[in-house]
């Protein structure tokens, strides 16, 4: 990261004590905005990312972990730019350490499930004690003291959500979300929560506890669809790849991949036919009017089909670009991570290992807002091994003598 | 909305240009977390989603707009607490109120085509002589200055980014989401760059433009796998409703539906068999250790199904939480925005026509976080008619007198 600009969130401290996905990607974009994150970690068991498969390291990408510093490219990418503590809440001492870290931070994030930081005794109760002003983000499958203790992984969450039935054709099975949705929705609304909450402290002097739900997160988001009204009023809910009431409206065949296309609006129709050489459809009534391609629609779609599956997509592209109909190739993920406007603002970034480089270019999930007057980036930093950072926090941060850090590293506390 | 708690961003004040989905989703964001929004319409012709079947009325759910007060569902659902202005920037005097809405504004959002503000007088630049401490959101496509007057529609952009093919099995087409994701998650971000800056202003008293893509955005989120590593690896990408790497998990079909199953560690694995009364897969080797029903899925996944589809949902899920097994019906979104829980924490909420009172319960979207000393909903407000505020705004906010109002009425300008 170049200095150029000052980060937006600079001068904020976060406490991590997340693990699994939602968590570690709520700090991952609070890091990215600049605040400084210190992750605390179980000495005996970090993150859960650690132990996904695959690592990078000095033999390069590998499936099975073979050196102590070959890491997991998930917990590469989602320990960018954090400072990395251990401690275990459970062994004596703990307690008064946690307390230290917290007593001059802004903010906490945490992800147990609901019910357990109170039992640890680092619930929000136990930490407004210690400082009114901190910003407590709990997240959890389906909020504070709902459920408790139940497990919330992603495709449970997808599942009750009603994400499944939105996508997909009539009659069709539920569609599995490829990307964990539910997991990086909580996240995305816990820091919305989080700078709200900020906010209020600017006016009130006063912290508070954000709560955000997976379960209504993610269901907020289908709920942006009018589905009962739709039912009510006998509109199709489940359409699959194309749009009747739209069309012609969605994905394609062509001979090597499939395109978009949307052409629903008079001109972009004709642009279409024009593309399409399809002088017939142009003087055709069927197609003449948008009520009468969504009455046809079938008809429609199987003639565009019958175009668009003798070209290959490059050629599909280009003959209805040159009609200024709107298109896209369907790209696969890793050519859509390396598109030139996604890399040029650092929507998505390369990942290295900080001690071995590799030839592979490997690609993951960046801050996708950019500022006209602020940067963001991730500081040159990454937790490789649990507690690699307890000198620079423990000893020069928080002023501990080297006495007291060994009787906690004797203790098991950290 | 009751008014026992303050919300968190109180006092604040946003012009909102908006247009379509992408930017009026930010903009009820922001409404719900409290802050003043001016939606500001073309007197000709407002928001796209006033447009949008089926409409609410004194008939009910209708698909045809029958009455001018029929209001589109979309629209109640995302003009929800908002004021609502009309102004057309190309007609004589309208920029001088533009200047005076921005004034004392703390936030504008706008979603035009890059490069369109600009061209209207309305961008960043002009905003900014007028009022350095704005906040200047731009939602787009791709980027402020990227592909400029290019059209993003949510399908273009999900086939851009690499999330059709993030979904779906090995071989079958791309999966096109059902939620228009494009759309909703560049305004998230949008809010967190917003909020960010607001945070940035605290220190240095200016403002500064906020820049979120729609590629960016969802790129960003298919980024959170690591594609390419899985490729080198030889890890399979597209797995569809189960993923063997993790078997038994996935989504399974049973009598009048279908479950989502997670039970991939051993004590989950051992609670599945015994819910099914599979004594013999206890007993088999090819079953006993993770490796091997990963070794094994495709033959596991059969014997599931088997159990699975002669069961009703309701009792699969009883069989295996009594198991405590981790279990979920795969819902129909209207009855996962009916969900409890889901109510109670507002993370969907009833709309109503401000008018007329229907039996069928609509709910959308509502904001998906709680506070522990704030709250978040919408005020009792919203403008049916364009321009249905211009005396609240015009007269009673910034000052003008009934002349003034009238003339920028004649002109065409309100």
């Amino acid at each position: 990261m170049s200095a150029s600009k000052e980060q937006p969130l600079a001068g904020l401290r976060v406490i991590d004590l997340t693990r699994a996905l939602a968590g570690p990607y709520a700090t991952l974009l609070l890091a990215g905005l600049g605040a400084e994150v210190i992750k605390v970690e179980d000495p005996r068991h970090g993150d859960l990312a650690r132990e996904n498969s695959p690592y990078v390291g000095r033999d390069g990408v590998v499936v099975q972990k073979a050196h102590d510093d070959d890491v997991s490219i998930s917990h590469l990418s989602r320990a960018r730019g954090k400072w990395g503590v251990s401690l275990n809440f459970k062994k004596p001492g703990a307690l008064d350490v946690f307390a230290d870290l917290i007593r001059d931070a802004d903010i906490l994030v945490e992800n147990f499930a609901s019910g357990t930081a109170d039992r640890l005794g680092i619930g929000y109760a136990a930490a407004k004690a210690i400082n009114p002003r901190l910003i407590y983000c709990s997240l959890s499958g389906f909020g504070q003291g709902v459920d408790e203790g139940a497990k919330a992984m992603d495709v449970i969450v997808q599942a009750l959500s009603g994400a499944m039935y939105a996508s997909g054709g009539p009659g069709e099975p539920p569609v599995r979300m490829g990307i964990p949705i539910a997991d990086m929705l909580a996240p995305v609304f816990g820091v919305i929560g989080i700078l709200s909450a900020l906010e209020q402290r600017h006016r009130t002097g006063e912290g508070q506890q954000v709560d955000v739900s997976m379960l209504g997160a993610l269901t907020s988001f289908v709920g942006i669809e009018n589905w009962r009204a739709m039912r009510l009023a006998g509109l199709p809910r489940r359409t699959g790849l194309t749009v009747h009431r739209l069309s012609p409206f969605g994905i394609f065949k062509c001979r090597d991949g499939h395109i978009a296309i949307v052409a629903a609006h008079d001109p972009l129709t004709i642009g279409l036919f024009k593309a399409m050489r399809a002088d017939d459809m142009l003087a055709d009534a069927r197609y003449a009017t948008r009520d009468a391609r969504v009455a046809n629609a079938i008809l429609l779609e199987e003639r565009i089909t019958e175009w668009t599956s003798e070209l290959s997509v490059a050629e599909a592209v280009a003959a209805l670009e040159a009609e200024g109909v709107p298109v896209a190739p369907v790209r696969y993920p890793e050519d859509a991570l390396a598109d030139p406007r996604v890399v040029a603002r650092e929507e998505t970034m390369q990942i290295v290992h900080p001690r071995y480089e590799t030839d592979a270019e490997l690609r993951t999930v960046g801050v996708p807002i950019r500022f006209s007057d602020a940067q963001t980036g991730f500081a040159d930093r990454l937790p490789v091994a649990i507690g690699e950072h307890n000198d620079a926090v423990y000893r020069d941060l928080l002023g501990y003598p080297p006495e007291r850090i060994a009787a906690l590293r004797e203790a098991g506390a950290i």
